[in-house]
């Protein structure tokens, strides 16, 4: 698949914008959720480091998986769905190629 | 000051030991305390990143601060006492000298 050249309409550029943003509020909100209820049972310098740790990497990979350009979108998009950010239904709007595609990234 | 010439009994080697241990206690105290009320006012992923932040210096001035050797301990124990994390009357017991020496520094 030649992702960087997919087209995107203007219908299809607002539901994935709108399903990109649910996915990553969905992400940071379960991420804070997480986040507070380890630093709740935190009794250690040792656990608090570790909850260090883990926010270094969660952010590292957030920062890195949520990116919006239209070439790569395909594969965010069947990550997030991977990982169950997304569901496939909330992209129901693009065309159906796209939406195999995003499919069968999905279960890769 | 040569403090690497310093020379510590047994005696003032325990007494610094355990002013050591519970200046760092009190620290890390302090910290797991700061970092829950941090934790639970979280509202998005901004403040959330501020917190990771806020931990990797603090982690970093902590890890590097609590350096046990003899060579620098006066100068570990006046850094402590200017923060707050430790009573000058902890460490009664060390020759008058240390003493004079580790109450200069901390307010330098």
């Amino acid at each position: 698949m030649q992702a960087s050249e997919v087209e995107w309409t203007d219908i299809e550029k607002k539901i994935a914008r709108t399903a990109f943003d649910k996915a990553y509020e969905r992400e940071v909100k379960a991420l804070l959720k997480q986040v507070q209820e380890q630093a709740n049972k935190l009794v250690d310098v040792g656990e608090l480091w570790r909850l260090h740790d883990f926010l270094s990497a969660k952010r590292h990979d957030i920062e890195g998986k949520y990116d919006y350009q239209y070439s790569v979108l395909l594969f965010v998009f069947a990550g997030l769905v991977k990982e169950g950010w997304l569901h496939l239904n909330e992209l129901q709007g693009l065309d159906q190629d796209k939406l195999s595609k995003v499919a069968v990234l999905s279960r890769m």
